[in-house]
């Protein structure tokens, strides 16, 4: 006698198609029943192996065969590594959007920008009412984070309740006054949870993350000393840590001017609906923002990760259309430094201070930003207030993955009750089970310029090797008829040698080549074959000569 | 009346030509009476802005008609970017090199490699002796650092004493029992400092930094924790910390073995001077260590900074010769991490992680490393030893430098009396005063493989521009008398897009360069004119297309 398997209808799957062994590019899916949920659709970003790509976006192709299963896409806040993706995503499902108010205002902003907002289906959710999504009944819990109205989703089916916790802390001083909501997660505890999706981040980082509340009284702090004007560079997303510049300045008859314009779109959208705050007797626009004397103005901005097209950036660079720094500013980094940004944001450093400015970084001063993730003593809060049988740690790379677990194990889970995904690695939750199931393929969707997912290893790897060495390129002119030389063979190279000074290495190999042409005559039509050898000659004796590869490329042009 | 100004051979010049403003690349000119000191040669490293390039050296040509006048370069310590430029510079300036016995062993090694060791002169030299170089008597300190046989120097002149403290530390128990020669600070200082020349690259900490001795007793922890083999990876230059792995494994019968030949060939080398200890039945070459139980092994090697070629880079992408990870291994980064190097490092932790290993690093871990450098009280300690008048703080970027200035004026010093340079500015010292001189040029030198200093700006921006969006060339046989196609046109890409999937691009490209070419048929002559507009055209099409903007070659050939 055998039990039953449970068929596949009744399982409870989990496929993560990013956002897993993976800080960005969040989206994750829900099946149960035949019906699909999604949670989040984020960007990622390129690392150094991608040059040129201005994003990712998860790859949804195993969803291209169930759209009409698929209830909804749950946006659990508003960043863009968790609703990025949107404008693209949307195009291939068009299903409805679900986000709490602020977080609607700003998919609007960026589906706008993208020609997008027309086409889509948005909805407002309410974090106090539950949402039935076909055989998903939602429930939200807000969580406080750096941007305001974030939230956590939990998630109740007949095999059990699952908690989706994306980027969250448990900051009961935020700026916004909505401390993470303990007494639902302890509800839910009770109730019984199958399985806790987590954030893990910050895992590394011992104790409590320190509450936002520190911030405005170090701004305070620093404005009471600024000599002159105060520059402040954040994320353009991070709303509560503009409007507690904003509160500081207040204190000390600063007006507020932006030098980015999406930071201004975002924030100006957050005040339109009455999440953020700022009265337009201390606005005033960058155009007239001169007029204001230095001590009364406060300048907020992006550029806190040396992003190259950021105001600050411009402004370390003397690029900006309004401002330049002179002695006696103030510029304070109320950041983090993005792991792979730490030269770009240094340069900013080192030449913003060469220019005069009094730069303030988090190397230098810890009370000037505060993450807006759980440290290692608020992860085990969450899973102490959830009780969750199995655990899946999210939004983290494979060693804070690894170090959840071991965290989860120093609490007394088993091993095995967590489980460390990758990204297409389906998980099958039964009432009294999880086990891995099928993994799905999700290959790098790249964004560069207009073009979706056209770029892929071969064009990435010519990019690295053009990069490192340039190019040398020959062009030779065959005659069809007697496969000689028919006219001036033209030597080009780009990033290889500088070109005025190196005419002696340019003209041998315009002599290599017609060495091998010369010896190879007979082959001429054998196209292919005079190609390689001309490239074998020609690297070699650029090897021997400066102990460099650049990519050959030699052109048969038959006339 | 008026008083006389000195002369310029009665005046006291110090000239940084690298390693002043700038963390690496240390070289540093002295000139008095005709005479010129060198102090360090070193290189420096690329930054994100110099794709393909090897090292930066210093740019000597200030130098080049003074040969004559210099009496020598002096080495403070065996980290390359205090001595690896020697091979190169040696070349253009063949003076004598004096160094200590350890940092003349590792010199030895990198010149011997280089082809250099036999053209080369080198003096050893007795940190406890006087040493005259024409009209600098040059007295040394020893210092501690991350590498034995570090001195700063003492340099007396007629006009007043200066002392030079390359990289350094107030370590009181370093691994070799030669802690920084206090006494002799605090006599120098006694007699009268004209100007201290320091290392500033920790100002950013505050406190003492820890003790080498700490690390000891870490790695002891860790062996015992392990269930097998350990591997541990730091600088191949650092022999202060392979002796602790060395002394750590002996205490748990473990062997030691190198991942990495150019680690295995420094320590060796420090051993046969007596700076290191590893017997012969402790050591077992990578090619048997096999055969050696995992609790009984510990594996040292390159790649703490996530180096493409090092040993644990090699490991982690499963390309080592003799390693590989497994279940069980533990893997310490016993290093700091050099800003740039972040995202590399985590990518081989990540990697190392998912391959099973149990990967220790500074983030989770504080005792794992200590810095060479002195922290801000070590920094406050020097100056309150030596009492200078006058201040230049060195191997520091611009906010380090800054922060160091800022440092000295809170201990009571005027801002005046503090000289924040940078490389090529001539400080010139007289008995009682110091005053900004000329500021000569120094050029980047870029070493890419054999080439030196043939790399320059253009070049750098078109390797930028090709990794970031490839390049497009269109080859165009044009007859010669009709100015007519007289063949093929060729277009060819490489790292733009996916030529495969893009054919309809390509031949639409191919279209517009037979537009352009019989438009402007009267005009064929002109090649920069035609050249031009086929670049605007394609450059028009491919961006409205696809919102990119490679680089575009049109190359015309005359059949």
């Amino acid at each position: 006698m055998k039990f039953k398997q449970p068929t596949d209808k009744q399982l409870l799957k989990y496929i993560p198609l990013g956002g897993v062994g993976d800080v960005t590019r969040n989206m994750h899916i829900y099946e149960y029943g035949g019906d699909i949920l999604i949670v989040d659709c984020g960007i990622g970003f390129p690392d150094e192996t991608m040059p040129g790509v201005d994003y990712l976006v998860p790859d949804v192709s195993y969803l291209e065969d169930k759209i009409e299963r698929v209830k909804g896409i749950v946006i659990t806040h508003g960043h863009e590594d968790h609703f990025g993706a949107l404008p693209i995503i949307l195009q291939k499902l068009p299903v409805p959007v679900y986000a709490t108010k602020l977080v609607r205002g700003l998919i609007e902003v960026k589906l706008e920008v993208n020609d997008m907002l027309k086409k889509a289906t948005l909805r407002t959710l309410d974090p106090d009412q539950p949402l039935r999504l076909g055989n998903f009944e939602l429930e939200f819990f807000r969580v406080a984070h750096s941007v305001p109205d974030s939230v956590g989703v939990l998630i109740k089916t007949p095999i059990g309740n699952l908690i989706h916790a994306a980027d969250y802390k448990f900051d009961f001083t935020p700026v916004d006054g909505q401390p993470t909501e303990v007494q639902k997660l302890a509800r839910y505890g009770e109730a019984g949870v199958l399985c806790l999706m987590s954030d893990c981040l910050r895992v590394e980082k011992p104790g409590y993350t320190l509450s936002e509340k520190f911030i405005e009284e170090s701004f305070e702090r620093e404005m009471r000393k600024a000599p002159g004007r105060i520059f402040i560079t954040t994320f353009s997303s991070n709303i509560s840590r503009l409007q507690q510049a904003v509160n500081a300045s207040a204190k000390f008859s600063r007006r507020i001017t932006f030098a980015s314009k999406t930071m201004e779109t975002y924030f100006l959208m957050a005040e339109k609906l009455g999440y953020a705050h700022l009265s337009q007797k201390q606005f005033v626009p960058i155009k007239k923002a001169q007029a204001v004397p230095d001590k009364n103005l406060t300048i907020v901005g992006s550029g806190s990760q040396g992003e190259p097209e950021a105001a600050l950036t411009r402004i370390a660079h003397g690029d900006h259309k309004y401002l330049e720094v002179k002695e006696g500013d103030t510029i304070i980094f109320a950041s983090d430094q993005i792991p792979g940004n730490e030269e770009a944001i240094r340069r900013n450093i080192d030449l913003l201070t060469s220019l005069g400015a009094n730069v303030l970084y988090t190397d230098i001063m810890n009370d000037i930003h505060v993450s807006g993730h759980a440290s290692r003593e608020e992860l085990k809060l969450m899973l102490g207030l959830v009780k969750p049988r199995f655990v899946v740690p999210i939004s983290g790379t494979p060693i804070m993955s690894k170090l959840y677990r071991d965290l989860v194990v120093e609490m007394g889970w088993k091993k095995e009750a967590v489980f460390v995904l990758q990204n297409g690695q389906t998980l099958e939750l039964g009432k009294d089970f999880a086990r891995l199931g099928k993994k799905i393929s999700t290959r790098h969707i790249m964004v560069d310029g207009l073009g979706v997912g056209d770029i892929g290893r071969i064009v990435l790897r010519d990019r690295k090797l053009l990069s490192e060495q340039g190019m040398l390129l020959a062009v030779v002119p065959v005659d069809a008829t007697t496969g000689k030389i028919s006219g001036k063979i033209e030597i080009v190279s780009r990033g290889f040698v500088f070109e005025k000074h190196a005419q002696d290495i340019l003209e041998k190999c315009q002599k290599i080549v017609e060495k091998v042409i010369a010896k190879h005559e007979g082959r001429m039509k054998d196209l292919s074959f005079i190609r390689e050898v001309l490239e074998e000659e020609l690297e070699q004796y650029i090897y021997d000569k400066l102990g460099r590869t650049p990519m050959i490329i030699p052109v048969l042009i038959e006339v």
